[in-house]
Formats: C-alpha cells, sequence, structure tokens
C-alpha cells in the first residue's frame, strides 16, 4: 500500500505519547494541558444532558445542520463581544469539535504544499501537527515575552513569497504562558492590515485570567475581516464534549462549514444542546472566577517551589493566565535527556523543542500547573530539582 | 486572500442545499438519509448518559486518548465478529466522530492530488465529497444491481496507473439500495488480492437487512488486511452523537490515529461512555429487529405507491435493506429538472446524477424511505407521480 505524502510529514505528537506514560498513577505529571477535573461542574452537565435528551430528543439525536445548532451559535456571538469585544452575529460563528478541528480546517482552506506559515516561536505543538497535513513550510516570526516582534513580522511579510496564514495565540500562550501587550497588538494589527493574508487568532485561554487588565482580542481589532478566531469550551466547561468554534466574516465560515461537511457533518447535536442548555441557566462566569482563582493559586503554588527547589539559572515564565509555564535552562542543557532521567523519578513535562517547528531551543520546557493539587505540585517540582 | 486549490474542488453538497429546503413543514422529504426519530431509543441513552455523567465524570468531561474509549473499542471488535464475521482486536479499532470521518481520513491517508480513487457507479455523494478535498481523480468501475462486474475492475487495475484506493459500499449501497451478490464478493476478493490497493468498506446499512440471507463482509474475506472498514452506531442507534469507526490493521489504525490526532485530538468521551453503557445494557438486537421490521413496512409501502403513482417506465430497485431505493427515469427525463418542479408540488429527493464522480445519469434519482411515517409516503409518491 501506498500512503499520501503527507504521512511523511506527520509523527505522533510527544505530548500524547507522553500522556500514555503518565498514565501510571506514581507519576506526577505536568506534561498534558488537562483542566482540573475536580472542578468539573458535573452536576449541571449531566442536569443539562437528562433536561436536553427528556425534553428534546429527537431533535439530540437526528442529524443535523453541518454549522451547528443555532442557539448555540448566537450565544457563542454574544459571548464573542462580551469577553473578546469583537461583534458578531450566529452566523459568523461554526461549531467545531473542538477548536482543534477549527486548526485542522484552517489549514485544509488556505494551505497548499510549500505554503507558508508564519507563527510564533514558539508555538503550539498540536497546531504544528494539525497544519502539517496540508504540507506547508513554517516561518517562525521571533518573538519575546511581550510577543511577536511587528518589525520583524513586516519583514518577513514584504520578504516571503507564498505566505498564506499567520497563526497566533496572543493570549496566555500554549506553551509559554506568555501575552502580547496593548502596545505589540496594535503595531501587529498596523503591519497586517497591509497585506491580504488571513491570521489566524487562536484563543482557548483568554477567558482564564489571574492578573492584570483584560486586552482586547485581534479580532476586536479587525477592520477588514482578516481575522479569524478559534475559541473552546474546553477550559471553561470540559474537554471531554469537544466543542469548539471558528468566528470569522460570514463568506469565511461558509468555506469553513464547506469543509466540516466533508469532515464530519456536524458536531454531535447532544452536545451543543447540552452547552446551550447551561449557557442559558448556569453561572458560567461564576464558574470562571472560581477557576481563576483556583489556577492562580496552583500558578504561585509552582512558581514559588521552582523559587525553592530549581537551580537559580533556570528562569520561569510569568503567565498571567492560562494554563502552562515556560522554563528556559542554562545554555547547553538538554530537555528530553532531563526528561528521561525526570521519568524515572515520576514526573513529567514537555520538552521546549517540540514548540518550535523548525527545531533548536532544547534548553526549555513546558510545565502545566492547572491540572494537579498544590501538594502534588510542590513535590513534582521537587523531584524535577532533584533531577536538575 | 488566497484559498488551497482544493477549494476549487469542492461545493456544497446538493442534498444539503436541499435539506434546507426541506425544512418546511409542508414539504415531504425524500432527500436526506435520516432515520426515523421516532424511533430513537432516546430513554435509554438519556439514562446511559445519566450513569456515565454520575457516576465517571471526570473521565467522561476531560481530554481523553484519539483511539478511543478502548472498553467501547472492545465491544465494536466483538460486534464485528458478530455482525460482520471480521475477527478484531480491540486496537483494530479506531472511534471516530461519525463514519463521515473515516472517510475524510481515508482519503487523507492515501490520496495524494491527481492519485485515482476507483469506486462504483453510482457511489456515496459524500464520500466524494470527502476525498476531493485531497484532489483525486474518480474513475468509476462499471457497476450493475448485483455490485461491481470483477472483470471490468480487473482491466481498470491493469491499465490505470497511480491508483490508491478502491471504494465500495456493498450492502445495501447508498444510493441504490442494491447489495452485492455472494458470487460477486467473491470475484471481488480474488481481483483484489492481486494488487497491493487499499480496499475502503463502507458499511453503514449492513445491519440494516429486510429479507434474504446475510452475507459476509469483504472484511471477512480478507486475508492479507487489505480491506479497511468504516461503520457506524448512526443508523442502528441515532446518529446525532456522530459516532462511528474505523476497522482495519492495528499498523493502519495507528496511522489513522495520527490523522485523528491533527484532526481533532478525539471524539467527546461521554457520547463514547454512553454507547459502551448502552451496549451492557440495552437489547440493542432487540431495537434492530424493530428497525428492521418499519423500515421493511416503509420499504414495501414506497414500493406499492410507486407501482400505483408512477408512470410504468419509471424503474425502481428493490433493495434487501437499508435506506433508500433508486429510481431509473425513461431517458431523456432529467431529474434535476424533475426536483425544481416537485419542490414546487412539495415534495423532495435528491437526483441522481450527483452521486456519480464524473457527471451523467441525469435521469436517476434516490429516495429515502426511511425518515417518513406511512401515510406521508404515500402522499409524496402520490406528488411526485403528479409532477410525472
Amino acid at each position: 500500500m501506498q500512503f499520501s505524502n503527507r504521512m511523511s510529514h506527520l509523527k505522533a505528537s510527544e505530548i500524547r505519547d507522553l500522556l500514555k506514560l503518565t498514565e501510571r498513577p506514581e507519576m506526577i505529571s505536568f506534561a498534558g494541558g488537562m483542566p482540573a477535573p475536580e472542578l468539573f461542574p458535573s452536576e449541571v452537565i449531566r442536569s443539562g444532558m437528562n433536561t436536553v435528551l427528556s425534553e428534546k430528543p429527537e431533535a439530540a439525536l437526528q442529524y443535523a445542520c453541518t454549522e451547528g445548532y443555532s442557539p448555540l451559535r448566537e450565544k457563542i456571538a454574544r459571548r464573542m463581544e462580551a469577553k473578546f469585544s469583537a461583534r458578531l452575529s450566529g452566523e459568523q460563528i461554526l461549531v467545531t469539535s473542538g477548536s482543534q478541528q477549527g486548526l485542522d480546517f484552517t489549514g485544509r482552506l488556505f494551505l497548499d504544499e510549500g505554503s507558508v506559515v508564519l507563527c510564533e516561536s514558539p508555538t503550539y505543538l498540536a497546531a504544528i501537527n494539525a497544519f502539517r497535513a496540508y504540507m506547508p513550510r513554517f516561518i517562525e516570526i521571533p518573538t519575546d515575552s511581550d510577543g511577536v516582534k511587528p518589525e520583524c513580522l513586516e519583514k518577513l511579510l514584504l520578504e516571503t513569497d507564498n505566505i498564506r496564514l499567520i497563526y497566533v495565540i496572543p493570549d496566555f500562550q500554549n506553551p509559554t504562558g506568555n501575552s502580547w501587550t496593548m502596545e505589540r497588538r496594535k503595531a501587529f494589527m498596523d503591519v497586517i492590515r497591509r497585506f491580504d493574508i488571513p491570521v489566524l487568532e487562536d484563543n482557548p485561554y483568554g477567558e482564564l485570567r489571574y492578573e492584570g487588565e483584560r486586552l482586547p482580542s485581534l479580532m476586536s481589532m479587525d477592520k477588514k475581516g482578516q481575522i479569524i478566531f478559534t475559541g473552546t469550551f474546553s477550559k471553561i466547561l470540559c474537554p471531554g464534549f469537544r466543542l469548539g468554534w471558528v468566528a470569522a466574516d460570514a463568506d469565511i465560515i461558509r468555506k469553513y462549514a464547506l469543509l466540516k461537511q466533508g469532515a464530519d457533518l456536524h458536531t454531535a447535536m447532544a452536545t451543543q444542546m447540552c452547552i446551550n442548555d447551561i449557557l442559558e441557566k448556569f453561572d458560567l462566569e461564576g464558574h470562571i472566577r472560581k477557576l481563576q482563582q483556583v489556577y492562580r493559586s496552583r500558578r504561585d503554588i509552582m512558581l514559588d517551589a521552582i523559587a525553592k527547589y530549581l537551580p537559580d539559572q533556570v528562569q520561569a515564565s510569568h503567565p498571567q493566565g492560562g494554563l502552562f509555564l515556560w522554563l528556559t535552562l542554562p545554555d547547553g542543557m538538554n530537555a528530553r535527556e532531563l526528561l528521561e532521567k525526570s521519568l524515572r523519578n515520576n514526573v513529567a513535562f514537555v520538552p521546549g523543542g517540540s514548540f518550535f517547528p523548525n527545531g533548536g531551543h532544547e534548553n526549555t520546557l513546558r510545565l502545566n500547573y492547572s491540572y494537579s493539587p498544590d501538594a502534588v505540585i510542590v513535590e513534582g517540582i521537587r523531584r524535577l530539582g532533584e533531577v536538575m
């Protein structure tokens, strides 16, 4: 059997292989990007599902419209305004099977073999993998803790042929936890509006801010329909439902819908209707405040433990939100080698090199602080310190 | 903005556009492929979901393994043996977001631009659309009501370069309702085993047989791991959960899992665990017998109404199972034109030409008989007769 050319560009995610190792009960894992399961509003979700399957079983269990359940699309549009200052109508929303599906469709919509994707450096590993199925070339935009550097972006846009997509995560980025400053957001928009290239603003973490002032989404600053936005209920409700969305101009959404039709027809109706019910009845904003409180505390506990147990030469990011922080080890230290030792000491993380599509940066690593309870975080960082 | 080359090959499915028209309450629709909603075991599903979300909320709502929920994979493997005589282990099953996703992944795994897909003539419209995203060329294997013609298949395999996939629906095909005879199945296997080309056996309807003897799946006749099988719970339980599977050699399943990881990480866990619970507790086989009974009766009512109300020159297939039957109009009659008139008379169907990837056959059409109650079927065919 002959496989497609794209298969030679794809490899199993290290995070995924790691997650298998980390199923051992004695393992402390800072590797995944999982929310705290004890905070899932499971009773609310159970009750929502019960309502939907009692009151509207024929709609919840039948084939449905590709774009998504209309009342849910409307509610997502209204939340996009409340949370991300982006004024949208329901027809500008496509419900997806998790925001990962939005990444896949974005690659499918814009990329041909050899197309160039500009991305942050580092960037989200699973986005790299999603786009790789379409065989693009990645160019990393020089990035610091304030965001991508606008003058470098401009230079790339002027000098590079065949750029088809700019992919960015301005809020509490995966993997670094860093957010773009207001100044960088403005400068970014000033640069990109002069080019006819779509920008994917991937924003799974924007609502999980623990300190500092809320900053506007790129989409809210967009005057010409250039920004496409992917969002998700995975971090604010639960990932297991696989419920996300793409927000964009209605013309673009119609193209995404065409792709979704061929890919999986539509997202499960029962879960869409359940989330719709929850948005009507549940105090989601109160729930998000609770998540913010717990995750802020876990971040602080992890940062304190890092200061206490890790060598002084290790630098940590100080994320104002999201689920991750980023360590930079002294030059010459290799995080992949460190991981092998640290797995033997029953603590897991993701080596940072995986987040750079063109390689390098092997002295970095990503830590998740949302999943583990306080005492486990401290013990995990202590073990990591032992290994270092 | 520049879109990918593949976008110029994709167009909205006519079925889908039709479904929008058919939302008008006065419309009788034989256009979709929907199961009868009044037969959904909704109380069983509600109770299964309730159990899962009460007893295992943290697993049901968290991120999970890409391949699917292990107990469900095992159960699907056992059902594949009981129902399709294919002996498989759980690791040979990948749970997908509907079997449509299995079609998309199959295109992604095997097809490059210009690759050749051999398919039946006609074949399933949404499979054509799924594969088109990978820009193949379709060659239709000459097909009659007994299945594809083995000698024609052999000739194509010998004379055509760059064939990467053979796509077939041997049981109660969409759109014709026809099934392959035992003789044709054997002859097909005799031909394909001499070529190193994968065969996708798409089998959403196999369990919905209303008469005649059960015939073995191609997969059960495969000695060399050449057959890949897509199955679904959409027709035997409910489509709204989007729960299907791919069955194949474990090595191939690992490649599908790699694709699924980039496409949507995994299928919703709550729905997977709910179906698993249902398979443990519910008499699914008894439920399927009920579906068979109702759908057999609806098929007969539709065939009787066709005999009564449609002109004698119209030929109808006599499906032994599945959801569809196929009309051949006299030469020169055009089903697309007929549809325009018939929508004005409030009855909808799908013109058959859409099911031929290379066009033609405009004097054919597909009718669904599973969705509408008895009296509605009779009235719809009466209206169609009026239009003709």
